[in-house]
């Protein structure tokens, strides 16, 4: 990289941190990632691993402009919810404490809803990037990953928002509880799968014993560890959709995510009628840390 | 204990193994027990197990007559499921292996159903034991637990079975999902246990996302972990409950358990209206493996 980047975007996790080096027009000169996520740091660790990652790129003043868990109450410094209904990003940043003379780290503070209650921080970021490359879009937002998110936004502002255990539920049967024997194999039934969607979307209240009953298929009827697995998955993204069914049913929804779990909930989706618009969220995640550096400005 | 035992009764399951030294007429000269679960051995590790357990009840023929996994695939020997509707102890026992004189070592054999498909390991003797000591009870049996069974009884015969995952989805929740932050006491808050049980039963549906709002109440509304331990354990039992409804609404119940789980499960069936009576495991347990030793006679 020759050019000294304007600014710097940054994407700070629980698990990871990535950070891309920017032009005032939005233009990335460079980027780079390491595992220093929040969980593994404590609050005066957050600088120097911000230089490591950073070092390389000139050592003019540097703006950075962050979203993530480095704004939880155990990240670098806690940056207080704002509350939904509103604009994804209605309040200016949280200002980190620095020592390096010339270094600034803004966060962008997190969501909250009160009622139900409800919490994000990041997604928010991922949100305003969308709207700014989809302007005037109107729809349900649904964001795969441990956490999934559906999030309702019109003209601009997010509505509401609905979060769910759902793959976390997954990693915990499938490694923590007696499922573990039935679920060993890296690959993938989606007949199974979308059997699992459907029983589970049908029949919620099933679920505690449904899941059971994958053990209980193994031992008497040589269910296949590809076929439990996929099925366990179906279930609990079945009940997730039972439940959020008034985001879907009817609704314009688009889906933004990465990898493999795009695919999963897609066909989950595509199984109800539902045929989601798709966005990358690498991509919104950026997009939305430029519009909170322009609104910064 | 200075008489010899006629027969030795064993419960072994994954993780302890409890022994009685016991008279023809059944009762109890002598118990000893220790955590050398089936979990623990390796098939030929059970014998010297065993032996170690009941070394101090002379040195004559020793009959054993066992239940649990003991018998499971993973056990000392198999003992192939036997299939409901049917008696709870529909055929004989089950040798293992042995190579001590005078020692024999006859297991009871599981029950299953084939659809949906189910298995159980233990409690067949339970039910049987309940039987011998309430003849001609029709109604449904419950048993709290890690996997909780509803066993459905009717003229001395088990009709029907299902078994939940739902006290293993509570431990793998509570200790391996960000649910742990909030759930870490060993308190109890039974208004929030009733509320959960409520919701969960109401809205079973719902449960992906109040699963999430128990981590959300905790940040920003100091959901306290009593309550939220409580509400986690109430969420996932109403759900049970939902599930189960055929099985307790106007019947006729019988918890079958012992400890704290028992108090739990009482609750939550006295907040239906439902006044369940009570039976003692270890006593029905007794009761079961004495007639399947008669049986054998």
């Amino acid at each position: 990289m020759t050019e000294t980047p304007d600014w710097i975007a940054v994407d700070w996790g629980t698990s990871n941190v990535r950070a891309w080096a920017m032009t005032a027009q939005g233009t990335v000169l460079d980027e780079a990632a390491s595992d220093k996520g929040m969980g593994k740091l404590a609050p005066a660790e957050f600088e120097p691993a911000l230089l490591d990652l950073i070092g390389g790129w000139g050592d003019g003043p540097r703006r950075v402009v962050a979203c993530g868990m480095v704004g939880a109450r155990q990240g670098w410094t806690e940056a207080p919810y704002a509350r939904v209904p509103g604009h994804p990003l209605p309040t200016g940043l949280t200002m980190a404490p620095t020592t390096t003379p010339g270094l600034s780290f803004g966060i962008i503070p997190g969501l909250c809803q009160n009622d139900p209650a409800d919490v994000m921080r990041g997604e928010e970021t991922k949100v305003a990037g969308f709207l700014a490359l989809n302007p005037g879009w109107d729809g349900t937002l649904l964001l795969p990953g441990t956490h999934p998110k559906w999030i309702s936004v019109s003209a601009g502002e997010i509505v509401a928002f609905r979060t769910s255990l759902t793959g976390e539920v997954f990693a915990a049967l499938s490694g923590h509880t007696v499922l573990r024997h039935s679920v060993a194999t890296e690959q993938w039934d989606d007949e199974a799968f979308l059997g699992g969607v459907a029983e589970g979307l049908a029949r919620p209240e099933a679920l505690m014993n449904r899941l059971f009953a994958i053990r209980a298929e193994s031992l008497l009827k040589g269910l296949q560890p590809s076929a439990a697995k996929a099925r366990l998955s179906g279930l609990l993204i079945g009940a997730d959709l039972a439940g959020a069914r008034g985001w879907w049913l009817g609704a314009r929804v688009a889906l933004m995510g990465a990898g493999d779990l795009m695919d999963t909930w897609r066909a989950a989706l595509q199984a109800q009628g539902v045929a989601p618009e798709e966005a990358d969220a690498t991509q919104a995640t950026l997009a939305g840390l430029t519009e909170a550096w322009r609104r910064s400005q």
